[in-house]
């Protein structure tokens, strides 16, 4: 089974962009953000009942490569893979591509850890396993 | 008796400055809070130990008038007055300046309710009171 | 004739949220650009054209009421009217609502000058003096 | 020759803090960039004077590891060291902990390009070369 994928859209702000008129870096991360709880609603588990449920998606690690340019109104989209990473963990892998050119902007990826509210680590949970087929 | 006045100092990051070289408006208000929370500590209240007391301070209202540029790596000096707004309420204005040269960035203010944790209002604290003369 | 209005939906991002659950007071100025930038798409005059053509438009002046909270995965509107001020200025008005219930958000205006990219006011260019019908 | 180390300080602000009452993911991006632009002008090399001689350094790749919690009003310190990456490229790895009790609160690194304004690659310049003891 092939865990499924997923695409959100967005419109670059002029609040994002910094003196060299392109994305400020750090705003890559809020799309990442973006990217993953749209994956989230996608496969029918938005992030509000996972954390009602008692889960907590905490990241512990994050990689980004820089690409190339994006501007204010520039629509992008944003592209979602997920996978298991180790017995408790999970990596979302986003790529950012410009709407209408395809020419890419970003990618990298996020790990999460599943913990409850105290931090402490927790086994995913069944229904996330099975989206990955396992 | 004279409300206590304080003042904060900042280093503009990069991550501030817009497409024009200048600081984005909202920064603004980012800064304004590094402002009352200096207040807040100078004034020997953190604002963690008002929220261990109970109190929350949360932003009804905010204005701002921008008055000048500036851009990374610029020291800017934040100056804090505060008074009573209403029954349970309180203003901080703040101006904000360049500290070599004294010339205006921006200028404004907070209103913020007492309330608690569930917010609601609360009559502001006893301490509040005394320091504004009360 | 009556200035044209515009509407804008964004969701709220996790990013935009603070320790109380609700998004942080900052980011309504970054959710007003989002306004205003898609108020001058519907009326045809995106801002990009209208630095291409020399014009800037700083903003001077914010108010902002808060007026409900607001949490990640909320879908808000933003409903933007807009309206001379003075003789070289336009003020953005905008208000913030919970898409599903209608319940506010917040509201407030931006004011914004006319300049060329030194920074020196202009007066409006022609066709938005003949939008607001004038 | 040992590349030269140096150190930043800063305040947590109550804007960096999301739901969960420690830094949102993002922010450390930002704190790295205010080490970076530290170290710059620890060496006696402030990044506006590197963008005057015609260099840019736009990032194209950062890593992070989320260490530790830190909420709003915690003291950080952030130790940063810096190598060359390739030909035209250098690292700057950060360790950010809490001031007061050393705890780690997370670590990384972005690497940058030299550049000219049109995002050309360049040779770093002499004097960093000569920081780095080539």
């Amino acid at each position: 089974m092939v865990p499924p994928s997923s695409t959100a859209r967005l419109r670059v702000r002029y609040s994002d962009i910094d003196a060299l008129g392109t994305y400020y870096n750090s705003r890559a991360l809020e799309w990442f953000e973006v990217a993953r709880l749209q994956w989230l609603r996608d496969v029918g588990r938005p992030y509000r009942e996972i954390e009602a449920a008692g889960y907590h998606l905490p990241v512990t690690e994050a990689h980004l490569r820089f690409l190339g340019r994006a501007t204010f109104d520039d629509e992008l989209v944003l592209s979602t893979r997920v996978q298991r990473e180790g017995r408790a963990a999970v990596r979302f892998q986003v790529r950012v591509t410009h709407a209408e050119t395809g020419a890419p902007v970003c990618e990298g990826y996020t790990i999460h850890a599943f913990t409850d509210a105290a931090g402490k680590p927790l086994r995913p949970p069944r229904w996330f396993l099975d989206l990955l087929g396992e």
